[in-house]
């Protein structure tokens, strides 16, 4: 079923496609990260948002360390092919720093500014 | 001024950094386009968004021929420093195919549906 939309997306040189997630009922971008065809196929099939680690060179399906997991409610795909929106719900918070979404740095006359704090502590969503 | 945060985001190998482009008030996720440094200092220089085309490898000031232009509310950069944020308001439409935004293709039971019709004529936005 999904083979469809695996031949629509266009990946790039390294098998990759961007994808950002977006909390579905806020509208709060929530982070950017990436996916092979079978992060894809996988969050498809199992509605949890799997995205490939090109830091760790594996799947890696989001909360399975922190337990902040997101669900896909829609998964959409630009005009040309080669980025992908998912809308989510999020469990908890999104970043690995403990905020709810990674972009808490603004630009203002130039400089890096953070406007938002973490909501729970880092430590606690990686230790066991 | 802009020094500062041109150190601070980390553009790939390519000299490219992805930057998301959202509707400021409304929450749109408008479209993903790329910058390299010279973009990112022309769109805060100029608060007009300016991208890095990798098709006609030139800058790309946003509207330039189709008037649709974006002007830059807010900067943001991820935790990793190499994926930005863009709040903007979008004048007209953001996307070539006439439509709002370029997320116009859901994947409902793995196969693509469009979900957003054009709001203007593509052929009136490149004609002169």
């Amino acid at each position: 079923m999904s083979d469809d939309i695996l031949s629509t997306i266009k990946f790039d040189a390294a098998g990759l496609v961007p994808a950002i997630a977006q909390q579905h009922d806020s509208g709060e971008v929530l982070m950017m990260a990436w996916m092979n065809r079978d992060a894809v196929a996988e969050t498809l099939r199992t509605r949890r948002v799997t995205y490939w680690s090109r830091a760790r060179a594996k799947l890696w399906r989001k909360g399975e360390t922190s337990g902040q997991e997101q669900n896909l409610v829609e998964m959409r795909v630009d005009c040309d092919g080669d980025t992908l929106l998912l809308l989510v719900d999020q469990k908890g918070v999104a970043c690995h720093t403990g905020r709810r979404n990674c972009f808490f740095t603004a630009v203002r006359d130039g400089r890096p500014v953070e406007i938002a704090k973490p909501l729970v502590d880092p430590k606690t969503l990686y230790e066991k």
